[in-house]
């Protein structure tokens, strides 16, 4: 389904009825473009759920919107990009608090109804009076077209190049349409992965959140771009039931999966100094999560993604990292093809290098182990120049 | 006790009595240099120990090697670079006996009691005639001087700038010596670690191996240059007994730590691409279990070897790390200190970073934690252009 996200229609959260977004010039990052984002469900339903980081070391935002979560209602998402308010303490969560609090003034509701996302340079305090100031002119700017769905996903951009929106309207009669920035999300750089999806479908709480988890699993959790799990990462799901229709849980929950999966390969394809997308895929482990682990294992493996970057079909680098997983593995199974060319055959060389063609920006990498049924894939990139030379350079 | 690496009686693997080495143009990297190396124990002891790569898909030479160091003996050890004999299969196994067979014909004694090492591409055959000729030549070549030692060493240097050797006359009576190539040894580049160290001590064969196992855990384990683990890594420690002296166990075993983790330090300061020598120290841990895990996340973390590359004291980088570690963190009590500045107290901003000079070669990264007594240092470096540029250019 990654089809959608050149669907002209695609014009992310605003694309669902009952919803107002906007995205303004805060100054948090010192005038360069706008950088605050406000997301408003006007209901008649506030049905939330959301998934956030596994990192111990947790963003205030992350501590706010975790227990806002709790009551799996939300009236409002306030996002920041520019400043991660990570590492900030006390007065990083108080900062949090108050942002809600101003959004929650301002549309009548209360601050736990109001969820905050932040995302930039981790240990400095995120300035509270231009956040604060930056709520109220997002809530003057509010809008439902698809330019205001836009105007939000631009502020949310760090790292990213272009903004990524997914939406479709279903032959159900609900829509549902989102935003992402950034570049994965157990996994992900620094570049934090922000999400807020949105949806006019009549959905409970409890089956938003089961969706959500669902989707999340096989999608941004397989999305690795450099190992690193941002302090910030979240993905919010908010429903505001105006198309009055109830969808069937079922496709609801494929329908999502699908423009998960589609965001995944956004970031994917805008990853830091991305030059190859890589698909790393694993079959015939002995369950999925062994699958998973060797997947990961491959896709973070900084010799693979070098060589990859170089356009070099070196094998024997994914096998080593096949066999350094914290997985089952027979040595003496293990085939291993680049780009529908079988390099490895039981564990020895076969076929020939020079008949693999990696001058595209694409590369499947596919490792059979022979053990079992268990399968899976992980998109990530390679390890280039650019790679280096942005996250070399990034707070200073 | 790195200075011992300075030491101009530092000659290696023929520093102690009974010892003879040797290195020559095997020419299996197609005449770049000398390539095959021998070691050989004259005796009149033949104790040996080894450690191996955890990598579930080993080299030939590991296997057959592994096998060997099950008798506690060796009277000799054929290495070769430019080819790792990894991935080969039956044939390739039979090389490495083919090899073991050569060499204890020349020497009179079984096969058993010789261990083969490889190091280099990962995949193809080893050239079997080139191997057996070239182990001809260096049964011929073997020397017992500094100049033979420093030929077997540089014999198996591979993407190595300088050879490594160490060397330690104890005032007791007894020598030791080494040398090593390579990056790392749980987690090198696949610029795989081959360490030979000998002996002239009468120490028997479990106590060797007691002695090395809990030496590498302290040095070669605790270097982790990119978190990749190689299918080639091997240490031995061999022991001729030619001294004549029985040392005291402990003081034995404190003198090869100490040279193991020179050994680390020389392979860390040549690491592919290295800019910086970074040792990330760990205090206050749950356990040294830990200690050792969260150490070797930042190690690892791309995001700080980036930032360190470009001279950046990026401390929210490292608090990340810490809580993506699989270890006990308790985030509000994290404190992190660059070249002696303290940068976050307890989990949040403190100290100036305009403070901390990065412009030297070596920095050091402290974590405290503030939970228990667990500490544990993890040598690494920085991730840099070098390093891309080796890697991704390096098999073809």
């Amino acid at each position: 389904m990654s089809e959608l996200a050149s669907e002209p229609s695609a014009q992310g959260v605003t694309q669902p009825q009952g919803f107002r977004a906007s995205g303004v010039v805060a100054g948090i990052r010192n005038g360069e473009g706008p950088d605050l984002a406000l997301v408003v469900n006007d209901g008649p339903q506030h049905a939330a759920a959301g998934v956030f980081t596994r990192n111990k070391v947790k963003a205030a935002p992350v501590l706010w919107s975790e227990q806002v979560l709790t009551t799996g209602r939300l009236r409002a998402v306030v996002l920041n990009a520019g400043n991660a308010n990570a590492c900030t303490g006390p007065e990083g969560f108080q900062t949090a608090h108050a942002t809600a609090e101003k959004a929650a003034e301002l549309l009548g509701c209360g601050a736990v109804e109001v969820a905050v996302c932040s995302t930039g340079l981790i240990g400095s305090q995120l300035p509270r009076d231009d956040v604060l100031e930056g709520v109220a002119a997002a809530h003057a700017a509010l809008g439902a077209d698809a330019a205001a769905g836009l105007a939000a996903a631009t502020a949310v951009m760090t790292t990213d190049t272009v903004a990524k929106q997914v939406g479709h309207a279903d032959p159900a009669g609900w829509t549902i349409g989102g935003f992402t920035k950034g570049a994965g999300m157990i996994a992900p750089s620094m570049a934090t992965t922000l999400t807020v999806v949105t949806t006019d479908a009549v959905v409970d709480a409890p089956v938003l959140d089961e969706a959500l988890r669902a989707a999340v699993r096989v999608s941004f959790d397989r999305l690795d771009i450099d190992g690193c799990m941002s302090t910030n990462d979240t993905v919010l799901l908010l429903a505001s039931g105006a198309s009055g229709v109830v969808p069937d849980t079922a496709a609801f929950r494929a329908v999502l999966t699908d423009l998960c999966k589609d965001m995944a390969r956004q970031m994917q394809a805008d990853a830091e100094g991305v030059t190859k997308r890589i698909a790393v895929r694993v079959a015939g482990a002995a369950t999925e999560d062994d699958a998973v682990t060797i997947a990961r294992t491959v896709a973070r493996d900084s010799l693979v993604k070098t060589a990859l970057f170089g356009s070099d079909p070196n094998w024997g680098r994914i096998a080593a990292a096949v066999g350094y997983s914290d997985a089952a593995v027979d040595p003496d199974r293990i085939d291993v093809t680049i780009n529908g060319v079988l390099l490895c055959r039981g564990g020895v060389a076969a076929g020939d290098r020079a008949a693999v063609d990696l001058k595209g920006a694409d590369i499947v990498v596919e490792v059979v182990l022979g053990l079992g049924d268990g399968e899976a894939e992980i998109l990530t990139t390679d390890l280039s120049h650019g790679y280096v030379e942005e996250n070399s350079a990034y707070s200073s």
